[in-house]
């Protein structure tokens, strides 16, 4: 088949809760781009967002519609001229931020804050749940071939589980507690396992995701929290340290719930030192314990997507070291993309992650 | 004067804004200790906190009484068996707080964060403001000849400065904004410049101690907060980063004021990937922009004390770096405590350090 | 058995490659201290250098004698009266260096490198393969009740690999090369691989070691070096990069076999940014491509003992992250002891480690 | 003039000890790049060896010529289309290594190990020792009022030093010995006591240099080094530490001289835990006393350039902290570029640092 003769549908949300499928033009492509016939895409927490309510956080469609999708791969379809690495074939997962790598915090390494990112699917750039996608070279790495494209799909979540296990400094031997288990937190608790973490605490309102967190290895330790629980973190706090079978308190928390109890509940639980990463996002100024973290010396560190950290994952999932296709839910199509969108949105269907083959 | 005939003479708080002057046995001296007789020292926010109200964040005389001071320096009189680096007739200055040396926290090097710290006027642990004083030998650092007793004081709230300036990764070039221009946030300014901080903004809604602090070179850019003003944090910190002339904020911000909008106002000013350090202490749960700390990856990170800095802070104030005898505002003798003790308090005395010779 | 009737056999050196059996008297107690009924003890390297010569590195027995062994595991039968985290009947597995907690360099927390360390059987110190042996508590961890004495006594040469991993900043994803097959490189191959490397090649000049450390887990990849090849390092590093897949180059090497080309190797074979880390001594002041090194900014780091890794390494252990007692390949009595030793020299015995149960 | 009628006079070198001065086309200016209008340039080390031998290091001329210069500053001609943060006219810094941006190494911030850096005077790379340069805008530095175009050019070395001093970890208080008192050592000593250095000795051969080091404020305590002394580098590090006043040792060293024995001094005078850092380049692989540096834990750790360093070096001098002007002994224009080398090779003529003013 022909280039001219392909056909581009994408996935096109509008924050009314409803996904339009539309026929695009393939995209052209840069000297430094590569053309992608994309395979899998991965539902994530922001796309539920835009799609239902048309903004997430800071940003917002603003009445405009987009192609959604960010945790995708695909298989390389043609070449930008000044393109070494990958060629015609290449399967590759696709990191969805491009930055400029040229301002003074790129150049330092910490791409991920740099004030000019372009990312897949955060208004106004265009995500990439369609048919053919194009992506700047320097952010789509080729993978190995015990790698599906589906697990490929997966390293955008799990690379924010390891830049978060990063920030968190987990090290050999420590005690860790995980605030959430949905996506983010059971792969937080796997790379939190694969960092050393002997002794990990999973805390969720949800006793079925703390048996499946548990059942995949992502923690030894489950605490089931109600919502009257949350009220004292401090208690909440000493019930999960009996749990842990920790006196000094855990060496860091992590924060993938997006409730401000369990920041507060963090905080309390973690040992003098440590630090509680905020993974997660609940409301935008919460009350904080914050005499409390700086008497402990518990620092408090947020985490924002991830930098350097796919070549990483890929080893992780390559190497047999984190299996993340045990996440993966449920299967849809890209015709089927709305329907995908509903149980993704449905706590009642229990998924965990909702993968898209287009 | 033999040992029997000399008599010590302490000030005693009891919460009521009275110092109580009271002849107190010299105590006996433990193998590795050291009794000192005291030579000077200065007056803290915290001795008028337990002066005034008995309290001081979580800690109560609870109807006690207890010898204030902690800022002190002397003459070594005796010397227990065990010590080594100390002889009589050393001129030392004292770091108040004693850890364990025992715990996991002690053995791995942040000591200020020991369970079982005694730290000297901090109920129920009597301080030092008083003729004669037994502290461990390991806390107690000889002085070189060219650091006076009442410098010696100082290095108290200088090694304040210098943990503080550590936790903030403080480095060569950067832009600092200080909020507070007390002793601490103008040794914080002093220390950060000696850091390698090349544009230092203090902030304060009193322009004689701003006008204090760019006299001593803590900062070569201050800006005048007024209480109205800080009611828009975003607002105070684009005025602050115009003045600053930095697009991307500054590296780091350092909260030595204790009000709650400081901190809001540091999480706006930093730049991404930067760190707002809590000095200061305010509400125990304020309201904090936490999503934005996050997303932009600001951590903020409390300062409890200090650990293993008092050989710097000898060495910056030996060697010439720092003159922390331009902080010294009043000076009293021991007798006369409870007038120095008035005058810290009182702001129209504009006290920066108020000093007690003994 | 009343303690007055209660026997100490203790196995001495005298650097003739001979056990001298001895009864000694029981040692009395610190305050701080507690009497060990030693159960089991491991022999090392540095054991063997001095039964053999009667020095290891820089330390000599100058013609005395010594008790013997370093890696030990028991129970405590009596108590000093300043101990509280321990009591008689406790299990546990003893820290053999006691530093002295006073100097800068303890109280930094790199307590290891303090100059007045007194360490288990390096002269003028008595080790402790004996029956009973008095140690400082906070050096003596409980071991929970999953972790037997003889795995207790093996957390010793574990230390040192968590160490060495922590040193090398091993993490997520990484490429690892690992020199020497002995004990301590096996060990290194099973921490790296807790700490999230997912590629590590071992290499020896012996292949059952080689096969051995594989089938422990220790590593995915071996090479197996002749010393013909050893002689152009960087062709040995050509060869090792092959099999390990890497272009960039190994994150970093660690350096166990005490072969000065191994650190010539572990130069070329790391990637730009990496580092060697010295685990094991060869010669004194080898040639070592320097220029390369520090063009490459491949940093070269020492390892001296451990700290603070105790309590990770028994977590490791407990967890079932790690199984140390596949590593113990030969058992023998306290009496066995002289037949243990030469076992452990004789390398057609092919012993990895060589366990004493007293 | 206009555009055509501008000519670009360039100095040539061949490795025979001389200059050829010739005239080349204004380069073409790509979408990213400025076209510089050279000001100033000054002779480095590296230049000198080019100019003399047609090699330095791994690199070498291989019988071409090449336009020599990297330390160079000018002024901005002409601007690429894609060019945002520079406009004509605006005062440039040139930091003279281009990465490639794409790479792992270089996402990850520490660009100057990219493997396919280009490098200003690097061969087969000419270098701006003419009128009119090319150069990629990401790394071309507007700098401000209160800097002349010669301490701009002076910025190239000083961020070697800031880059050396980052990578020592230099700090407040602490105590420095640097081996060498050329520009490269005068500068670390200067950047040294910035970053709080409170001791600092500079070791030189030259009493002459030490004397001029000591007079910039690069050091307050000199040690002048005989080759004789040097054969036993542990006398030659007692003899520092008494002149330093540490017991325990410098924290850093930071060897600048490019004599193998300082190396190993620095080993010697380097306290436990501690690092030497390789700024020179002696022999590809001497002998190093990589045993005892194994067991005090002093790293080993080269530097190769600089990454992220430039800003902070505009900032240190354009805050006045350091006054690179001070290094600049001898100036020529662009016409004299043959003396200029001549003088800058001949160790009698005393240079510190050679400025070339085109």
């Amino acid at each position: 088949m022909s280039s001219e003769e392909r056909t581009n549908l994408a996935a096109i949300v509008e924050g009314n809760r409803k996904i339009r499928l539309e026929h695009r033009d393939i995209p052209t492509l840069g000297t430094n781009d590569v053309l992608i016939s994309i395979s899998s895409v991965g539902i994530c927490g922001s796309d539920l967002k835009y799609w239902a309510y048309g903004k997430c956080g800071r940003f917002s469609l603003n009445g405009k519609s987009m192609v959604i999708g960010h945790e995708a791969a695909g298989v390389v379809t043609s070449v930008g001229s000044g393109v070494k690495h990958l060629k015609i074939g290449d399967r590759v997962t696709i990191e969805p931020g491009v930055p400029c790598k040229s301002c003074e915090i790129c150049q330092g390494g910490r791409y991920n804050l740099c004030k000019k990112m372009r990312f897949c699917a955060t208004p106004p750039v265009d995500g990439n749940l369609c048919n053919y996608y194009v992506h700047d070279a320097d952010f789509c790495y080729k993978i190995p071939d015990n790698i599906t494209t589906e697990e490929a799909a997966m390293l955008e979540p799990l690379s924010v589980a390891v830049y978060a296990c990063e920030r968190a400094n987990i090290g050999l031997g420590q005690s860790i507690v995980i605030f959430g288990a949905g996506p983010i937190g059971i792969l937080c608790g796997l790379v939190a396992k694969n960092s050393g973490a002997s002794n990990i605490c999973i805390v969720d309102i949800d006793e079925g995701r703390l048996a499946f967190a548990k059942s995949l290895g992502a923690a030894n330790k489950t605490y089931f929290a109600t919502l009257e629980a949350s009220k004292d973190p401090s208690k909440v706090a000493d019930d999960i340290l009996e749990i842990l079978g920790s006196d000094l308190g855990a060496h860091s928390s992590l924060e993938c719930s997006g409730a401000d109890s369990s920041l507060a509940t963090g905080i309390h639980v973690t040992r003098p030192g440590g630090s509680v990463i905020l993974v997660g996002r609940g409301s935008l100024s919460p009350s904080i314990p914050i005499v409390l973290a700086a008497t402990k010396e518990v620092d408090i560190k947020g985490v924002f997507r991830y930098a350097n950290n796919y070549p990483q994952s890929i080893s992780l999932v390559s190497s047999g070291a984190i299996d993340v296709s045990k996440l993966i839910t449920h299967r849809f199509t890209l015709q089927e993309s709305e329907k995908a969108f509903e149980v993704a949105a449905d706590s009642r269907q229990r998924a965990i992650k909702v993968m898209i083959n287009c």
